[in-house]
């Protein structure tokens, strides 16, 4: 058992390198008796351009930072870890950083997502390891849990709330009546949206992250790309309202479902309806959770802080620690789950995916447009578990909530698309799909 | 790498073995996939008057079953799971094993909480590991998160509901209203509580699920004995209304708290209060749920089944999976925090315990009652955040409820003697604690 110095270079000083940087710092200590040995950071490599602000920023010791590679790589170093974010040059570091030798330890979900199978295979040709604990969930360690703390379960589905700035807009709209607009400018006026909030409320932040995921779970290579993603940018107040009548909370989820054994998958990110009383339901404001439905284990949930500073540093320094026990390339050599392992999903394309959904119609207000609506409905073999209608009409149009059994969503859209033609309803029908976890 | 098959032996087949067979069987070729090398179960000890019984059962192959020591630990086994609990034999069944070079893998709580230092001791003599996922919360991966997911993070408090029995009859009354004798006899018709509930109810199974977890968190040895346990059974239904009333909800909470670094530990086990929106509030009927609270993920939630035949068995197979990948050997070898390598705890008597508090008085209904009783408290330096008292006097007392600020458990226990010698209260004056958990 070593007990040497773990050494440790990372590419990137930003908010999650800034908190790795503070852990490490502060828990010389404690993590020298948890895993026998230090772990010592011996350079930090930044761009030229932010190299005079790191300087003087007093985080990092400035001896140890560096804008050049080459000064970064040329003492080996026993891990590299990557919080620099984005592709490109980065992507190159991190070969380079393989190549060397050195472990890599990673939060970097959209390199991972567009290069995994071949880093992967990188790392093993090197007998090296890649970790990611941090690239999902922020402080919650979902990849540790699905690599090994579920291991003896076949997961039937994952249901994850992985998008702070999507969630706690949501938040805003169920609990305080607020528009998607007015939320939005909210969680940016906070911090907890970007200027161009386009990856985090168009869901593809959450449809990078189910990917990795996905990929754990269930043991396939599963491209980003293949997944159906959609956003919360169009979600209405009226339907938020609807739902919260009908007792359902709207989240955004990104959902791996395979019904039978070896069956296909279906991948999907989209707005949800759950039941109130589910606990996916009750996670609120920008916390992150995943619900991962097995067989042997029945329903667990991970719930926690999914971005910022110490909670992301927390994953990643808790990677390195388990690197510094030899227990994660251990681990990483005997199990085939990361995708130079395994083979291509087979994926059910959305129209044959089964689910429940809600549809709102504008109906027009006046005899027989509910039954042409369910003879519609009925005739695509739809059926419904709940109507409702309430009395004021709108310019003669009434708000029609109609809630269904299990469906290919392809039945849906076919009976969408004939009702469109007919001259009963106005404007969009929204479809949402509603999901019922196990209590 | 190793891919020959890993030889198992397993003490006892009851409710969990049958679960831990049943999953060997349906999952073979998954977890040979998943590890790359054969789980293969070589024989089952059962206790002679049950031998028959198995045979005839058709759960395990009668050609592995024994009810011989001597013929059970002939061949040499790699792991020996053993789910037959108690101690006694049991305990020096697990010796031998241990001695023979077999790594253990059990769910038996009560001997690693009586007997946790010798086993551990003799593990690492001969250079073998003890395994224990399934000894805490049944299917949720409590005992991973902590040894490797949550690594990086000081832990300040556990929050665990860790018996499910005793969160069903706190559930039955809140949401339905029962008393308690009412929700322990459906307990009991359900299977959910012994017939000799005392175990449950009485907060010790908690107590012992909660010496070894804090023992993880904190890395340092705990003695359950020296755990302050309360039960459930004299929850009375007035409180729970009462706290209904403020906005809280009524849950045994297994509780380990440091709030300073390196210092004293507060171990409680007791019936709390906690803020109707918190999640753990959320966990109803028969789940469990563990929120560990850090300096650096913050705060992070673990919910699923705390019990059952395929939730626990999960849990011991995952433990087996984590042998079989060599990674928990390496991890058991690395990390120093099984209490064979830790020092005892040093522990916060429960009279020095800080918390809030709930508490109800049985008030006279005359002018200065209130006055009297808030001024006993002011004397004890216990500030109050709530004071609530309805209109309904019952033979001329009052049910007067009050929350304090926190204060050292002691201040309030005295103030409670003082008040019990004036002649403004009668019965029983009830003391809850109250726990604030991060959102």
């Amino acid at each position: 058992l070593s007990s040497k110095p773990l050494t440790v270079g990372m590419i990137g000083c930003g908010t999650v390198g800034r908190g790795v940087v503070r852990l490490l710092c502060e828990h010389a200590t404690l993590y020298q008796q948890r895993v026998g040995r230090p772990l010592d950071l011996r350079r930090v490599l930044v761009r030229p351009q932010s190299l005079q602000r790191h300087m003087e920023a007093d985080v990092v010791d400035p001896a140890l930072l560096t804008d050049d590679p080459d000064a970064f790589f040329a003492q080996p170093l026993d891990v590299v870890i990557e919080v620099a974010g984005g592709r490109g040059a980065v992507s190159r570091l991190v070969y380079r950083a393989l190549e060397a030798g050195a472990h890599v330890v990673t939060a970097n979900k959209a390199l991972l997502a567009s290069e995994g199978p071949e880093l992967f295979a990188v790392a093993r040709k090197h007998n090296v390891s890649i970790s990611f604990e941090a690239s999902c969930g922020g402080g919650i360690p979902c990849v540790t849990t699905l690599l090994s703390g579920l291991m003896a379960n076949r997961v039937r589905g994952l249901y994850g709330i992985l998008n702070g700035t999507c969630n706690y807009i949501l938040t805003e709209m169920i609990d305080r009546g607020k528009t998607y607009e007015q939320a939005l400018s909210e969680a940016q006026a906070h911090g907890y949206a970007e200027a161009d909030p386009t990856m985090d409320v168009g869901g593809h932040d959450t449809s990078q992250k189910l990917a990795l995921l996905a990929a754990l779970a269930f043991g396939v290579r599963v491209e980003e790309t293949r997944i159906a993603c959609r956003g919360i940018d169009d979600i209405a107040l009226s339907d938020v309202r609807a739902g919260l009548e009908l007792g359902y909370d709207i989240k955004l989820l990104g959902i791996a479902e395979q019904r039978e054994p070896d069956g296909p998958l279906s991948l999907s990110v989209e707005p949800c309806f759950i039941d109130h009383r589910a606990l996916l339901a009750q996670v609120k404001g920008p916390f992150n959770a995943l619900s991962v439905v097995t067989d042997g284990a029945g329903h667990v949930l991970l719930y926690g802080q999914g971005a910022g500073e110490l909670p992301t540093a927390s994953s990643v320094v808790s990677d390195l620690l388990n690197l510094a026990s030899n227990m994660y390339p251990t681990q990483f050599a005997a199990m085939r789950l990361t995708p130079d392992c395994t083979q291509p999903a087979r994926i059910l394309e959305e129209p044959r995916q089964i689910g429940r959904y809600y549809l709102r119609f504008n109906a027009m207000d006046r005899p027989g447009t509910i039954a042409s609506l369910t003879g519609v409905l009925g005739e695509g073999q739809i059926s419904l578990s709940a109507v409702s209608q309430h009395e004021e009409a709108i310019d003669q149009f009434v708000p029609l909530v109609m809630l269904t059994h299990d469906t290919p969503r392809a039945n849906v859209q076919a009976a969408l698309d004939r009702i469109a033609e007919l001259d009963i309803t106005t404007g969009q029908t929204t479809l949402l799909r509603i999901v019922d976890l196990p209590c």
